[in-house]
C-alpha cells in the first residue's frame, strides 16, 4: 500500500485579511476564528490522518521562521522552502518532487492552510473516502462543497450525476467553472451537480508528474532541472535560481481544467476559505445583535458588524450596521461588510501613494 | 458712558465631542475647526471688540491652566475659577459679581466658548447694533440667528414682527421656546418671526443683579454672601464654600424665559455651537465627495464621512457614508452621522462599566 503524505501549501500573502494580515505575517498565520493560527488548526485536523512527519509545509522562505514557531514539533526538514510564491501548479509540483524522494510512489493529500473547518470527524470521513476512490480510479480525486448560497468567491465544479460515473461516493467531475458572476451562482445552487471547489485534493505524486508534464511542459522542465539537485548541498541554490522562471500558473487551470479522470468526493463539514473578512460572519459566534466582536470593544445599538480590536485600543461605536472595523497598532480600517472583497484595492491604493510600510 | 466688558463661559465638558473630548481637556480647548481652539478664536473674535484686559474667562478651576496655557497674554485675575460648574446662571451671576468690582454698571456682553462663527465682522457689527439696543432699553438684548434648516438642537426665540415694538435693528422677543422635536421645529423655521437662540446676550451688571433677584432668590442670596469676600483672601475660601450649594439652572430657564424689556438682533454671520461631531459638517471644509477629513487617512469609495485622527495611526476606509470616525491615542469611535447628539449615551455606558478611564 501506498504511503500517505499531506502538502500544506502556506506561502499565501492573505491581502484580504488586511490590516490583521500584513505581508510579514499573512492569514494563515493569523488567529483569526479560535484560539490557534490557522495553519496551526489545518495541522491540528491533519494529524487525525498522518503523523507529524508525513505532514509537509510549503511556504515562502520569508515565513519559515513563524512556521518554525507556530509547529514548534514539525521536523524542520518538513518544510518546504520557495524563494518566491508561483502559483500552486509550481507549489505542488516542487512538493510532489520532494516527496517523492522519500515516498517514490505515495498518495498524496493537498490541502491550503488557511480554511476554516468546523466538523472535524467528518472532513477526516471525507478524505478517507477520497482515498478509496483515489486508489480505484489513480486518476485525481477532488473535495467539493454542497453550495449553501450563491457565493461568487468560489470555483464551482459540475459532476456527473450518472450511477455508471459514480465510483464509490465519488462522482465523475465533468467541468470546473471559473468564479461565476451573481446571476450564474444563483443558476449553479438551483442545480443537483454544482459544487464549490474546496481546492483540497488527492493524487499520487507520479499523477501529478505525469499531469505537469502533459499540460505545463516548462514547469515540468524547471522541476526537472530542480529533481537530480534534491536532498544535495546544491538544493537550495538550484531551487533559488530555477524556481522564480518557472510559470506562475494556478494548479486548477494548468491541470484540473484540462484532465479527466477526476472524481468528486461530496462534503459537508462546514468548509470555508475565510476568504475575506466578511467570512468571519459564517465561522464564528456572533452576539445577540449578530456582532462578532474581539478585543476591548463597547457598541450601543450596533447590529451585523465584525469589530477585532488586536491593538488594545477601546474601539467605541454607536449606531452602525453591517460594518466591518479592525484595529491593529498602526491602523484601523472601517468597511462595509458588502466591501470586504475589494481590500486590495486599499492595498493598491497605498502601493500608488507609496505607504508600503502599512501594507 | 458705561465701560464695556466680555465674559466668555468655559466651563462645559463638551462630552459630545467625546473621544476627542475628555473630562480633563473638554471642547473649548480643542481644535475642531481651523488652526487654534475654540476658546482661542473666540478670544480672537472678541478683541475686536474689547481690550484684553475686559475679556473675562469663567471655566473650572481644574482647566485654570489651559486656560494661562492657550490665552498666555490675558491677565490672570480675569480668570474666574468655579470650584463646580453650577449651570449658566450661576456662571454669569458670579462673573456680574465679580466684574461689578471693577466697573459698577458696566454693558456685559456674555459668550459661551466654544462656539463658531464664520464672519467675525458681521459678528463685531451685530455686537455693536445691540449696544444701540441695550443703551436705548437698559434691557436684556439677545443675538438671535435667522434658521437655515430645523434644528432640534437649539432652543427658539419668537419675536414680534411689529414695527411698534422695535428698537433700532432689534426686534421685541415675545417667547423663548426650549428645543422643539422635528416637526414643531419644520413649522418654526416658516415662520418669519422664530430665530435661534445663540445664547449669547448683552445686559448690564445692575440688570443681571436685579433679574436674579427677582427670579432666582436663592441664587441672589448665595452671590450676596459672596459679594463681600470678593477681592479678599478668603475669596476662594468663600466662593468654594457657597458655589457648589448654589442651584443649577440655566439662564435661560430661570431668567430670559420670564423676563420682558428682552429684544433680539437678528444676526446673519454663519453661527453654530458645535453641539456634536455631526456639526463639523456645517463649519469644515470638506473633499469632493463631501468628507471632512483630519489626519492621516487613505480612503476609497468614501462619501459624507467625518474623519478625525489625531494618535497618528492611519485609518483606511472602504465603502462607507454618513460615518463619524475618531481616533485617538486610546480610543477608535466608530458611528452614525446622524447618532451623533447620542455619544453622551456611550459615556453613560462606559460610566455603567466602570470605565471612567476612558472619560
Amino acid at each position: 500500500m501506498s504511503e500517505f503524505n499531506v502538502i500544506v501549501m502556506a506561502g499565501g500573502k492573505g491581502e484580504r485579511f488586511w490590516p490583521l494580515s500584513r505581508s510579514q505575517w499573512p492569514k494563515q498565520f493569523l488567529t483569526i476564528a479560535g484560539n490557534r493560527s490557522m495553519l496551526q488548526m489545518t495541522v491540528d485536523r491533519l494529524r487525525k490522518l498522518a503523523p507529524l512527519d508525513r505532514i509537509y509545509i510549503v511556504t515562502n522562505v520569508s515565513y519559515r521562521n513563524i512556521v518554525k514557531l507556530q509547529l514548534p514539533e514539525l521536523p524542520e526538514e518538513n518544510i518546504f522552502l520557495e524563494p518566491v510564491g508561483r502559483d500552486t501548479a509550481a507549489c505542488i509540483g516542487l512538493a510532489a518532487c520532494k516527496v517523492a524522494v522519500r515516498d517514490p510512489n505515495s498518495e498524496l493529500l493537498i490541502v491550503p492552510a488557511d480554511h476554516y473547518v468546523d466538523d472535524e470527524q467528518a472532513f477526516v470521513d471525507s478524505i478517507q473516502e477520497g482515498r478509496l476512490v483515489l486508489r480505484a480510479t489513480r486518476g485525481i480525486v477532488t473535495l467539493g462543497i454542497k453550495p449553501a448560497y450563491p457565493e461568487t468567491g468560489y470555483g464551482y465544479m459540475q459532476v456527473s450525476m450518472r450511477t455508471e460515473d459514480r465510483i464509490f461516493s465519488g462522482y465523475k467531475v465533468e467541468r470546473f467553472l471559473e468564479k461565476p458572476n451573481r446571476e450564474t451562482a444563483e443558476f449553479f445552487i438551483r442545480q443537483p451537480n454544482y459544487y464549490w471547489n474546496s481546492g483540497m485534493f488527492l493524487w499520487h505524486t507520479d499523477t501529478i508528474e505525469r499531469m505537469i508534464a502533459r499540460f505545463l511542459p516548462d514547469l515540468h522542465k524547471g522541476l526537472e532541472t530542480i529533481r537530480p539537485a534534491l536532498g544535495s548541498r546544491e538544493e537550495t541554490a538550484v531551487i533559488e535560481q530555477v524556481y522564480p522562471r518557472l510559470p506562475a500558473i494556478s494548479i486548477d487551470y494548468g491541470v484540473m481544467e484540462k484532465a479527466d479522470n477526476i472524481h468528486m468526493i461530496p462534503c459537508d463539514f462546514g468548509w470555508n476559505d475565510v476568504g475575506s473578512w466578511g467570512a468571519l460572519d459564517k465561522i464564528s459566534e456572533r452576539d445577540m445583535y449578530d456582532n462578532v466582536i474581539q478585543g476591548n470593544v463597547i457598541n450601543l445599538d450596533t447590529h451585523d458588524c465584525i469589530i477585532h480590536s488586536v491593538g488594545g485600543k477601546l474601539i467605541a461605536t454607536l449606531g452602525i450596521e453591517n460594518m466591518i472595523i479592525v484595529d491593529t497598532e498602526d491602523i484601523t480600517l472601517v468597511c462595509s461588510k458588502y466591501r470586504s472583497q475589494h481590500i486590495k484595492d486599499l492595498i493598491q491604493e497605498l502601493k500608488r501613494q507609496k505607504l508600503e510600510a502599512y501594507l
